[in-house]
């Protein structure tokens, strides 16, 4: 086509790098064979592991669902009215206040709930304040949606607690939000009670929603408990993103929540409702039928199978750390007490030929088939962070 | 929360008139009671009815996917490779070239690639040719994107084709694209293949890419059979909207996709990829193990399930017409050829105390629990299109 216009259809991609994209470049770099296979640790995905298998229960209910050929229709655009509600009773339980199901939007995964999220904040001129290390879907998100991203640093040697004064230093009158991401993705640390107050205490002080990521919710195997940002939702308002991917091992079902802790209604006004309620409509939604069979998942899934994946996960957890701590080239700087990854720091005065984290990540894959994460994806714009997950 | 800057999280909703929002009302203004049920006819919902059923093969393929436990991590973005490579296949089947499976992206519902057509595409001071009357997501999320939305209307007694001349007149050198839905909704027509290859000579002479939506495509029972867009890909570039809703009637399963029918690759340059595949990272797509079973469900649905939908929606939509004409107060300007809506004009000289197709619609849903939709969510900035949808 003859076209002084093709300009307009190659503007503004954002030169963020992706895991999706760096893994893989990372998988093009191995030389697998039927001797050698590929090791992955590059992704969250308990699935790609035999021993994680979600709950019979669950596999049932949405086969039910299914089956009954009830849900093969549209869903209204926030979610079916009894999955919004089970989720708003499981959230509650442990929360000092009662969520109405009407707090509550299903979402197709954790990703479409991040970027919903996202989107209906941002406005012109508008930042946001991202976690470093990071999920790196949020500065995604945030370049494609014109939010400007300022990052805040975790702290290793504090078990990755929030940098607060570097919070406050961030924040300026276009600040609309915070994200905290418990437990914790990429570092594996689980927040204290009393962190996450400080952490509510400060949004509320500066005027920021709390966007707590909690895709990894439960799933703490250490000395700390998970406590959910939504207790705090009296002191600022906490938007909870969540999903049944990880707790219920199922990434792929692509059934996550977006849940508005706001028990003093300073977020959700009219307008702010009418604006995401809109804002599902543009998106398409979980399948009906997955959604229809949430309610049975939610209160039939017994306690033993989570305990299960705990155990598995702790083991799993401790075995690495040892091994981590023989290696000299390589540290911990924190035991991981929490989801599903943990980030190691390379010791480059120790390694031969290797000139930072990406070097290292790519001669992994090309000299033993083993795919990690360089660091530099979840810890951006910081120079030579030489770290990487795994 | 003592905030200042509560203004933040409430800027730039879109006032657009959305179907759900409409419907909502109007479902509101009902009084139906246990004699009295309401008869829904606002939505595009063939699993309303119970004469529509999905082809059993269809529902055994999902099924046994998610038996197999294989399908319940994460898939690629953009989708598995083996479902791209079926739909692929099936649209190549009626084309002068051959797609590749990564000219195919998998989405969640026909409703999310519009979403990501529509962002994709936009860019500081673009504008979007949209038709008129149309599908009013179409317009929702080009005001999300801050795509400028330029109308080009539908001639009636031309069997509503496209009015190429106003195309002409709109387009300007920030247009990125134009808007066809054939088989159509909300008007029931099928466009012939000498409209639609104009319409692509057109779209060439202008420099803008068509964006063709075929939720309903092979939904056509009237005189003219479908021709899909892509058949003229090698004269203007056309990115093709499709999914399994309403041909599999199944539009819950949420299974979409987005199509690239570009031979001469005048759109699909490494910058334009690389910003759709970026966009896919942020979406959120269909359920992993649907789209495991999309090959089957292509592959083995027998030509007798699509007949005898087909053979359906004729009979309805023939009693529908037949009925219309006994009715003096409306009339059809247009029998319906295609799809599952026709549009209806009103004749209010002959309707006492009935002031617009708004008060027509909320007076069927208070009188007569008839849920219809007001023309004027297909007809936006146009006074008194005194028409509805059903």
């Amino acid at each position: 086509m003859d076209d002084p216009k093709k300009q307009n259809w190659e503007i503004e991609t954002p030169n963020n790098i992706t895991i999706k994209g760096i893994i893989g470049l990372l998988m093009g770099n191995t030389e697998c064979n039927d001797d050698r296979k590929v090791i992955s640790l590059g992704i969250g995905d308990p699935t790609a592991y035999s021993c994680f298998h979600t709950a019979a229960v669950a596999q049932e209910a949405v086969m039910e669902s299914l089956l009954s050929a009830k849900f093969n229709g549209y869903s209204p655009t926030a979610g079916l009215p009894q999955a919004r509600k089970a989720i708003a009773d499981y959230l509650s339980s442990e929360l000092p206040y009662k969520l109405s199901w009407e707090d509550v939007y299903l979402t197709a995964g954790c990703t479409q709930a991040i970027e919903i999220t996202e989107s209906i904040l941002a406005g012109p001129g508008a930042n946001i304040l991202l976690p470093r290390p990071g999920y790196p879907i949020y500065g995604l998100c945030a370049a494609f949606r014109h939010l400007e991203i300022r990052y805040f640093d975790l702290v290793p040697e504090k078990g990755w607690e929030v940098d607060l004064k570097a919070v406050e230093a961030l924040v300026d009158h276009n600040t609309v939000a915070m994200v905290i991401i418990n437990p914790g993705n990429p570092c594996g640390n689980v927040y204290k009670y009393q962190h996450l107050k400080k952490i509510a205490e400060t949004a509320k002080r500066l005027g920021v929603v709390v966007i707590a990521d909690e895709v990894y919710g439960h799933l703490a195997f250490g000395d700390s408990s998970f406590v959910p940002m939504g207790v705090f939702g009296s002191i600022a308002p906490v938007i909870t993103l969540g999903s049944l991917s990880k707790r219920w091992l199922v990434p792929g079902w692509r059934l996550g929540w977006l849940v508005m802790n706001d028990p003093n209604g300073s977020l959700k006004s009219p307008k702010f409702i009418e604006r995401l309620n809109k804002y599902c409509d543009i998106c398409g939604g979980p399948a009906t039928f997955i959604q229809a069979a949430v309610p049975t998942i939610i209160e039939q899934t017994h306690d033993v199978f989570f305990r299960k994946t705990i155990n598995m996960l702790k083991q799993t957890s401790d075995i690495c750390f040892e091994k981590i701590k023989e290696i000299h080239c390589i540290s911990c700087p924190y035991k991981p007490e929490g989801s599903m990854a943990v980030m190691v720091k390379l010791n480059l005065s120790l390694l031969k030929d290797i000139s930072d984290d990406i070097d290292f990540c790519f001669k992994m894959a090309k000299e033993e088939s083993v795919i990690i994460l360089p660091g530099l994806c979840c810890w951006p714009k910081k120079l030579a962070p030489n770290h990487f997950r795994c």
